[in-house]
């Protein structure tokens, strides 16, 4: 079964075999409570397998880096999304395009020092723990939802930028609201200002 | 944050807090890549714990039941179907409603006994292994996308509808198309005549 992947872009070279691209954007959508209840089997299995949080915590940071660097590809291809000049437009990309995409939400973006390179991802709403009534007490210092910092922090390192994505905040643990920390780091590269120069 | 839950059916007593029902659908969209590549990390983190494929098959049913049981709610509540009069209409329903909901595929049924009691979903596309290429040599026996049969069963499960669900054929081992059998038991309850009686 051939299908049209007229959308692929090729200015990213990542060794990576593309997953095949439906002619309609539709087709690659589902409700999103499958994934939210198959996330909370994922981290309970971890919670099964390691005892400390902070393990469940590196190891939900692993696996998400690892899909990070694999989902990038998907989202260049299907956002057609332009290269971001500055990091405050790519924060706002991650917020308004990457999370509205894959988990259906928009979280606001906020600059956080005078750098200009540490920016909040603040989520009102966050679907992942629409299952979760709270933490168990002996998991108190579980990130529930770290696996979205590794997502995060893989896909940006593709793009060649090196960042820490951390959670400052967790609804799920008592906080106002879900904030996400990114701070960049000096770039990998620099292709980034190729084209100005 | 009150949303609206006018969709929300009673006619359904299943003790399980249901998920904010947001006023747009589509808020409860996403794209599906995300969810295929966290499913991937899951079964990964199983084989890794799990030496055998039967171990991580059992396991993997068993996890989807339980999800199964918390996402009927959802689906009642979203799809709004009214109640099935037939296994037929029933396995219409998980096929052309629920794969469609959940997975943004529709897998073709077919009645396979003469009884009408048991049903095979055809999956030409199963997005849920877009980024698999093959089972590794030593995985051989991997159901690797038995979750799904527990779902099926113990959603079923909940409308009082006892069945085993288990995978015939599968693509990544080599078939030519991946099928569901589906395999109604004697009903739990006869809950459902009550309305003709």
């Amino acid at each position: 079964m051939s299908r049209p992947s007229g959308r692929k872009q090729d200015n990213h070279k990542i060794d990576w075999h593309l997953p095949t691209i439906s002619s309609s954007a539709s087709a690659h959508h589902m409700s999103r409570e499958l994934f939210v209840l198959t996330y909370g089997a994922l981290v309970a299995q971890l919670c099964k397998d390691y005892e400390k949080d902070e393990d469940v915590n590196t190891c939900l940071d692993r696996m998400g880096y690892d899909i990070g660097i694999r989902l990038i590809e998907d989202f260049l291809a299907r956002s057609a999304v332009k290269k971001c000049r500055s990091y405050s437009e790519t924060a706002e990309m991650i917020a308004q395009v990457a999370f509205k995409m894959y988990l259906g939400v928009t979280p606001s973006v906020s600059c956080c020092s005078a750098a200009g390179n540490e920016f909040s991802l603040i989520l009102d709403q966050n679907p992942l723990v629409d299952f979760v009534e709270e933490l168990p007490a002996e998991r108190a210092s579980l990130c529930y939802c770290n696996l979205l910092c590794g997502v995060i922090r893989g896909a940006l390192e593709m793009v060649h930028l090196a960042a820490e994505v951390t959670f400052l905040q967790d609804k799920l643990k008592g906080d106002a609201v879900t904030e996400i920390g990114i701070i960049f780091l000096k770039k990998t590269e620099e292709k980034k200002h190729k084209r100005n120069k």
